[in-house]
C-alpha cells in the first residue's frame, strides 16, 4: 500500500494527520467559545481508525488488483466524505464507508479496476484529494458495492515542453507537489484555489476549478491543452493543440465530468514562467457600490490583471484591519517579462477616478530585484488569509458556517446582490437566531462578477445538518432565481444538483446523459453527481 | 419572399449580385492570363438564374410554410454550393439543389418548418452566409429531399446591455450589418473573420469561427454568454452568465456543432466599446525563423495585442511590398479606455531583442484624438488585404489556390513548417508543374501558433477538382502526421472530415453520436457534416 503514516491525510478532517489538533486543543477552543456564546461546547474525541465499527467491506478485491486495494478502516474512513458532508466524521460515523479503496499506480492497474467495476456493475468513484464542497466524492448510498479509486498514486510531471510552455502532468498529484516538480524548472502553473493544498490536478479538471487568476484565465478550462482519461469503454484522449476549431472541443466535454464520464488519468497544462515583476495595491472605497462600479470599470479596460478581488466592508474589516464601513479592492499585477507599473498605475487611475482611496506610497512595486518597494497596506494580510487551512478545531463543535459562489451579470448586479443577502440574512434569523454574510469577489469579468458570499450563523445548539441544509436552500434559491449560475467554481456533485437541474438546458442534460450512456453502458462512475441516468 | 432584388447574394459567385464582374470584365481578366500563362483561357459566361436546367423540386412546401419558402431558380442556385465548392456554378451546373429553401421570419416558422422536416424525415440544412470553405452547407447527395433553411431573415439585435457590455443578437446577422446597428451605441462585437461581409453570427457561432483578435480571444467562442437553438426535440438554451463551473459548458456543444444538433437562432454576446486609442507597429525580420521566434516571445509575454500576424517572406513581399527576403510582423493593440503606448513600446523592445527592425517614427499610434501619429510603413496595405472579397474575375478559369491552416505548438512548429511546405510544394509540383505557398500566423498563443498557409498552382489546364482534392490531401496529410489540427477555424464540414475522424478522440465521436441521436433522432440536420450516425 502506498499511503505513508508520515504524511497521510486525516479521515476526519481537512489536512494531513500531522496537522490535526490534539484533544486537549479542541477542549481549549471549545471551551473560549462556550465562554463566548454562553453555552456548553463539549468537543467529540477525536476519533482513531482502529477504534472505528464500520460496515463489513461487501465484497473483497479479487487477486488481479488486490495489492493496490485496501480495505482497512483508515482508508474507507478517509475516503467516506467529501469535505463538505464530513462532519459526522469527527463523530466517528462512517456509515456508508466504500467498499474498497483502489490506490492503482500505472495506467494498466487503473484499467484492472475500471474493468473490475465494470463486470460486476460495481459503482467506481474517481478520488482527487477529497476536497469537493459538493459531495461529489460520497459514495452513493443506494448501490451494492462501492469502488473508490484515489488517483494519488499518479503523481508526477512526466515531460516539460519548455519552449511551448506546457508539461504533461499526471492527475492524482496535489497542488503543493506539482509546484514543487516545476520549481527547478523556473516553472508554475499558477494555478491556486482555496483548496490547493487537498486537492489534485485531476480533481480541478473535472470539477472546473477556479484558480489564482482573478481576470481572463479564471478557470483551469483554459490551461488544458489535452486530456487523457479512461472510460468504462476505453482510452479518450485529445490532440495536444494550442486551438482548435475542429467541431466542439472535446477538451470541454471532460471539463466539469465530475467523474461521471472516465477517470483522468494525466493532461497537457499549459505552465507559466515564474513570475519576477509584481506590483500590488489594496484601494479603500467609501462603500460596496462605489468599489464594485471601480472594478468593472477596471476589468472592462481589459488590462488583465493577475489579481481583482473585491472584499465587502464587513469582510474587508474581518479579514484586512479595515474599519468595516470601507471596501477594499486588491489590485495585482505580475508578469515574468516585464515591470507591472504601467498597468498598476492605469488601474489606480481608474479606481480613483470611482472614488478610490491610495496613496502612491502604498502601491508595491517588485520590479523584478525581489526587493520590493512601498508599503502594500492591508494587502499582505488578505492574501495569507486566502488559501485555507485547519477545521480540526471546530470539527464537530456545532459552529454554523459556509460559503456560496456564483457568477451574475453587472446589469443585474445590484438587485442580486441584495436578494441573495437579504435571503441569508433572513434564514440565519430563522435557523440561528440571527449571523452574518459577507462578499467578496473571486473573479471578475467584463460582463459581470463572480461574487462569493460567506455565512456564519449565531451559535446555537441545534441540528447542524439541518441548518445548513436551510441556509444553502434559502441562499441557492435566491441565487437562482435572480439569474446567477448554482456555482462559479465549486462544481456540482450531489449538493448542487436541485438548483442545477434548472439550470443547465434541459436538452444538455438529454445529451449528457446520452453520453454517459454510451461511455458508461453499466452507469458505474460517480452515480448520482451531475446527473441521474 | 424576403430577399430583395437590390441587394440579393450572388448564386455563382462570392459576395452580392451588385458586385459581380461583366462578361466582359471576365474576359479581359481572362485574356491577360492567357498572355501571362502562354494558354488560351476562354471564359465561360455569367449564368442567369431563369436559364438554369434543374432538376424539379421533389417537394412541394406544404401550406403552413409556403409563404416563407421558395423553389425558385436563384434560391436553389444559392442555396446549392458552399463557398469551396462552388466551382460548378459559374458553368451553371446545378445538379444536386435543395428542394426547398426556407426564410423563416420568427422563431414560430423556424419551428414549422423544422417540425415539417422532422416529420417527414427531410434532410434540413441551417444556412448563414454560405461562406463555409468545408462544404458545411452543401445539400447532401444521398437525400430524397433537402430542405435548407436560410436564417437571414432573423437580422436584428434584440437588446443591449450596456452597463455588462452584452447584446442579444439574431443569429442570421450579417457582419456588416450586425455592426451597423451596434455602431450608433458606440459598441461593437470586433468579431472580423476573413468571410465578415458574407457570413452571419449563427455560422460564426455553430464553426467557432476565428477572429479579430490575434491572441487571447481569438475564437467566437470566448465572445459567447448563451446560445438559443431549436433542435429537431426542441429548444436549447443557455443561461446568461460572465462564467460558471457547472458541468460541463452547454455553450462549448453548441459551438461547432456546425448545424447537426439545431439551428441557432439567437444567443447573448460580449461585445465591446468601440476603440479610441490604438497603436500598429510593422516590424521586419531578417528571416522567418526570427519572425516566428520574437511573435513567440511577444505572445508569452502576455500583453495580448489585439493583432499579431507574422507574415513569411514570400507574403511579405507580395501582400505589404517588402523585398520577398524579409518577414513582417504586424502589432497592435487597441483600447476604449487608455493609450496603447506601454504596450507597444514593451512589444517591440521584445521584437528588437530577437532581431526585428523597425524606426520609432514607423511606429503608429493614436492617442484617442482619431490624428494618428508614425508612419505605419507597410501595415496599411496589409490590413487592407485581409477581408477578402471578390473571386467573380477569376470563378472557372481554372486557377489552382487555395488554403489550409492549423495549430501546432512552438516546440514543433520548425519541424511542421518544413513539413508542410515540402509536402504542398511537392504536390504542387505533381499535379499543376509547380506553384507557391506562403504562409502566415492569424492567431497566436503562448504555447503555439496558428499557422495559414496559402497556395498557388502554376497555371496548367487541368482537372481542377482533382487538382485542388491532391493537394488537400497531401497538405491535410502532412498537417495531421506533424500534430497538427486540421483545422483552427475553417470548421470541419465535409471537406475535411477525413482528417477530423482522426483526430478527435474515438470515444468523443461516440458522445456526440449519442448527443445527436437523442436531440435529433430522425438524422435529419446537415447530414454528412461532422460526424456519421
Amino acid at each position: 500500500m502506498a499511503s505513508q503514516t508520515m504524511s497521510r491525510r486525516s479521515f476526519w478532517t481537512w489536512g494531513l494527520e500531522s496537522e490535526e489538533p490534539t484533544d486537549a486543543q479542541r477542549r481549549d477552543h471549545a471551551a473560549m467559545l462556550s465562554d463566548r456564546h454562553g453555552v456548553e461546547i463539549v468537543p467529540p474525541p477525536i476519533p482513531r481508525a482502529e477504534d472505528l465499527e464500520m460496515r463489513s467491506p461487501r465484497v473483497t478485491a479479487p487477486d488481479n488488483v488486490a495489492d493496490f486495494c485496501s480495505s482497512s478502516n483508515y482508508e474507507r474512513a478517509r475516503h467516506s466524505y467529501s469535505n463538505n458532508d464530513k462532519d459526522p466524521a469527527v463523530f466517528g460515523l462512517f456509515p456508508n464507508p466504500p467498499d474498497v479503496v483502489a490506490h492503482p499506480r500505472t495506467e494498466e492497474e487503473l484499467e484492472r479496476v475500471l474493468d473490475w467495476c465494470s463486470s460486476k456493475g460495481y459503482a467506481a468513484i474517481p478520488f482527487g484529494g477529497g476536497s469537493s464542497s459538493v459531495g461529489g466524492v460520497t459514495p452513493p448510498e443506494d448501490r451494492d458495492v462501492v469502488v473508490t479509486i484515489d488517483m494519488d498514486q499518479f503523481d508526477r510531471i512526466l515531460e516539460i515542453d519548455e519552449t511551448s510552455r506546457a508539461a504533461r502532468i499526471q492527475a492524482g498529484v496535489y497542488g503543493p507537489d506539482l509546484e514543487s516538480q516545476l520549481r527547478p524548472h523556473g516553472l508554475t502553473l499558477r494555478h491556486f484555489p482555496q483548496s490547493f493544498t487537498g486537492s489534485t490536478l485531476g480533481g480541478w479538471i473535472a470539477t472546473r476549478s477556479g484558480g489564482h487568476y482573478a481576470t481572463n484565465h479564471t478557470h483551469i478550462d483554459d490551461f488544458v491543452e489535452s486530456v487523457r482519461m479512461l472510460t468504462p469503454t476505453g482510452w479518450w484522449e485529445s490532440r495536444r493543440l494550442p486551438g482548435s476549431g475542429a467541431g466542439p472541443d472535446p477538451n470541454r466535454m471532460a471539463l466539469g465530468s465530475e467523474g461521471i464520464l472516465g477517470v483522468i488519468s494525466e493532461a497537457w497544462m499549459r505552465i507559466q514562467v515564474r513570475p519576477k515583476y509584481r506590483a500590488t495595491a489594496g484601494v479603500a472605497f467609501n462603500s460596496w457600490e462605489e468599489g464594485y462600479e471601480a472594478t468593472r470599470q477596471i476589468v472592462q479596460a481589459k488590462l488583465w490583471p493577475a489579481n481583482l478581488r473585491l472584499l465587502d466592508p464587513l469582510l474587508a474589516g474581518d479579514s484586512a484591519g479595515l474599519d468595516g464601513s470601507h471596501a477594499l479592492l486588491v489590485i495585482g499585477f505580475e508578469s515574468a517579462e516585464t515591470p507591472q507599473n504601467w498597468p498598476m498605475s492605469t488601474a489606480v487611475e481608474i479606481a480613483r477616478g470611482a472614488g478610490g482611496q491610495i496613496d502612491d506610497e502604498d502601491i508595491l512595486i517588485d520590479d523584478g530585484s525581489g526587493q520590493p518597494t512601498g508599503r502594500g497596506g492591508a494587502v499582505g494580510a488578505w492574501r495569507n488569509a486566502f488559501i485555507s487551512v485547519g477545521g480540526g478545531l471546530t470539527a464537530g463543535l456545532g459552529l454554523v458556517g459556509g460559503t456560496v459562489e456564483t457568477s451574475i451579470t453587472w446589469e443585474r448586479w445590484p438587485e442580486f446582490d441584495a436578494k441573495v443577502r437579504a435571503a441569508v440574512n433572513g434564514v440565519l434569523r430563522e435557523v440561528c437566531g440571527g449571523g452574518t454574510v459577507n462578499c467578496r469577489f473571486t473573479h471578475v469579468y467584463p460582463d459581470g462578477p463572480a461574487p462569493y458570499y460567506t455565512y456564519a450563523g449565531a451559535y446555537r445548539v441545534g441540528a447542524y445538518a439541518e441548518q445548513q441544509a436551510a441556509i444553502k436552500k434559502a441562499a441557492s434559491d435566491a441565487i437562482m432565481a435572480a439569474g446567477g449560475t448554482i456555482t462559479h467554481h465549486h462544481a456540482v456533485g450531489k449538493l448542487h444538483r436541485p438548483w442545477y437541474d434548472g439550470e443547465r438546458p434541459e436538452l444538455f442534460a438529454t445529451a449528457l446523459r446520452a453520453t454517459k450512456k454510451a461511455l458508461d453502458p453499466n452507469g458505474i462512475l460517480n452515480p448520482g453527481v451531475l446527473i441521474d441516468v
